[in-house]
């Protein structure tokens, strides 16, 4: 019924999104910037639109992946962008990973030409997008979430409905937080254990048969061992999500100490030049590899 | 062939510990301070000795589950302790959690009167004991590991052999210290989402529905939001270890920021009276209950 | 030569500043939004402008001593705004605490309509603006500081010049959060002896007798004692300054984990709602007054 | 009347001490484990004593200053240790650094023969030991207080009563706790001027103009731009004061999280290798100095 989608943003993530929307019978109106990443979803089945707004034109709900804040709201404001195609009857769900005043800012014009619109950031990566495991973060419109939820189950594990725009982004970055700490203390785990004379690979043996055994520490565990990084998540963007989570706690005076020590060491990560690594990375600067030998 | 099992000391965990080695068909020679809790265990099958030194004289291998450091120096050293029982032939596996120090006193002294000793503090409380599911972190005599190995396999899920006496001690704090790591990223996070207006039961969905599912998670988390904490590791304990794996880590100068952190907060947890409430209740402190509403 | 000098905004620290040029012998031509605050200055020799355009218009070099960013917008690009008389030959000094963006937009207008620009904020609060003793950290138009430096010295004891525009500002969140993290050790201090059975007295006499004596803690620590906190500089402010401090951190990846640490304590101190006291009573938050009875 | 005085430990502020005493025209009876350390001081009129023992038998008050626990404990229940002189009329003034067990070890044993006990831990390394200003935290017996006060008086600047045994060490690792975080907010302030491009030589300036004007930071701000550490206080026993001033906290139930973060600096600093240098040097691992360039 709300086929064809429209899908503005064929980045890693994008690209495997859509895929998976061809595969599981969909109509799929692509448009990326680079217009040649376009070409191998057209031969899969996907159709090309020429700009955002001609894909709003040809489709009653549109969903993005782009990059960072001033992406998305290029895409929405610029010329031949989302809103030129944005009337009643038109919905769009923003899947980008942007800050509550941009997802704000988008819906409020959005809905003022008489749209629909959904803040759907995604908690998962390259992986997850490819097994259509995401999980969906939305906030906005709650019609909008029924009608798209049948999208949402097919790129998705689990969709969450948060209430008012922005909440989508505020529990993203909560997420990511509470990971940034855990990596932060499997980390801190590997290095004392280096320094005490124990078994690292025991210690992920242990924590492994108990009640702290998660997919995270199964997998970056063994990459902090092999000081094997392979990026699934930047370090710098990770450090980012810190960075406004803490900015959350601080603007709603809720004290985070904890994971205020955990974004420390992200930001000597990236001073030691680890920021383009993956998010694991954050155990070389607490180990202090290079140096501390 | 290594039966008769003594064991001395019968709290929670060893009651549990010497009730699966009979169920499993195992004949025990127990003792306790308090003689009356050999009673139960008595009609369950087991054999009561008259003292440590009696116990060690009746069975070639010897476990001991006591409370702390002065307790295991107390029934090894004292009078009709474990030592007047040691000769060669006799093996010792103290599976209580004590310092390193204490750990090498005894494993000297033993061994000095020709015995073995392993130290073997466990990960996991109460359910695990009761369903033969902790795991051993053993270190010291390697032969002994091999020897009492079926009965560690009773009694727990694994078994790990660490080195030297004194790891054993090691790594389970090392181990604590990430678990108490782990809880204030989850306590940040509930007491974060609860200030910012966020759903605690969508971030509690959100997290066991990634990568960073785990059981801790499971059960704590639940645990917060009700506001129940029955008493599975009292918070004071918990602390203990943290310091313990701080202070390892100023031994062999490995910096723990984001640990020490997490210390503090269960020491804010004490200081508001939490002590001898189960561990996660270190998100009351976090949250600020009483004063921050 | 550069007389008469312009002046807006007429808050506790502006009066002050104004009244020492009058009692230096200087012409001073006032404004203030609300407009009965010149009265009194204008009885003391003052002239009073209709807007900041007619002082800019009237002054060679205008001040100013504003409340904050969007107050400082206001008055350069509002109505009858700065803007409106800069052209060459006039130059504004903005001694406002303003962020390094604010402050960089009105020095790009300043300067394109021809006039000269200096960023100038303080260190000090009310009693070194009263007794002319406040530390001026400039950044800007190096001619305007030479030109300007005799009335910088009747304001104050010290003027420094730190290259480009927004360097003053970075400045004095350098300094307010190397005072932050001192008002903590203080605070910390004090907390431990008193838990610890030691007199605070005692801990501040040592402390007075030593290599750390210093006005701040000479001041602070027995209001800290008394529990009176007469507001010399709002917490939150104080607060608000670490934030930027720790967000320079962020953006050129020095990491400041003890700055980290006092920051939260600082939040920690809103959640219980003493944002509005003095930064001092930072003490109260690590204190734990109420509670921790 | 009470000389001629007794002084056991003749290192650098030993030396000082006594020479100090000397030059005020007061009888001094010495001792030294290396006995050749005597002979300067002889030279300048102090007598040489036999062994701790002989000392104390030949003065009514004894002071002693020893480089830590083991040696205090050595020197005083040792073969013709202190106790061997101690009986009614016999005085002791420990003003070495030791734990508050030591402490209060020595202190029993000295009253149980009938005599009488001071612990005295100075605030102050060389510089002021040569200069007759440490400031003396005494604890223990109060007439022996009185009585020792002219001694004190002239090695010191201030010499302060604190009560029970055990409160002079206390009180001595508080104040290094709260130099030891001040010195991290120096660093942080130093570090991140450099990497924003500020003159750090300005923030020197400026923190020296205000009320943050300090003589702990005149002497180590510019050491540690200039990157030279010579040792007044090995940055390894800084670090050991602020692990024993959190274990107080730890004990007493105070949060001390500003200061457990500043030790991790420490640590991180020990780690790199520093622990020998001054404790300035905690700068270059905030600052990175190798690594980071």
């Amino acid at each position: 019924m709300a086929e064809p989608y429209g899908f503005l943003g064929l980045g890693i993530m994008g690209t495997a999104m859509v895929r998976n929307l061809i595969k599981a019978g969909k109509k799929v109106v692509v448009w990326n910037r680079t217009a040649s990443k376009c070409e191998e979803l057209v031969q899969e089945g996907a159709k090309a639109g020429k700009s955002p707004a001609d894909v709003v034109a040809q489709c009653p709900i549109t969903f993005a992946m782009l990059a960072q804040d001033e992406v998305a709201l290029e895409v929405t404001f610029g010329p031949d962008g989302v809103l030129n195609g944005i009337k009643e009857g038109k919905a769009y769900v923003d899947a980008s990973t942007v800050g509550p005043n941009t997802s704000k800012k988008i819906s409020d014009a959005v809905t003022k030409k008489g749209g629909r619109y959904l803040e759907a950031p995604v908690s998962g990566t390259k992986q997850p997008a490819e097994q259509g495991k995401l999980i969906f973060l939305t906030a906005g419109d709650k019609s909008l979430f029924s009608d798209v939820k049948p999208a949402l189950d097919i790129l998705g594990s689990k969709a969450l409905f948060l209430g008012d725009v922005g909440n989508g982004a505020r529990m993203k970055v909560t997420v990511n937080m509470v990971m940034g700490t855990m990596l932060n203390a499997l980390s801190e785990g590997l290095a004392l254990s280096e320094k005490a004379g124990l078994s690292q690979e025991s210690l992920l043996e242990v924590l492994d048969a108990g009640a702290m055994s998660c997919g995270l520490f199964k997998t970056k565990g063994p990459e902090m061992l092999k000081g094997e990084y392979p990026v699934s998540f930047p370090l710098k963007h990770h450090q980012k999500d810190m960075r406004l989570a803490l900015a959350v706690g601080d603007e709603v005076a809720q004290p985070l100490p904890v994971a205020a020590a955990a974004d420390q060491n992200f930001i000597l990560a990236k001073s030691l030049g680890y920021g383009n690594e993956d998010t694991a990375a954050v155990y070389k600067a607490l180990r202090g590899t290079e140096k501390r030998v």
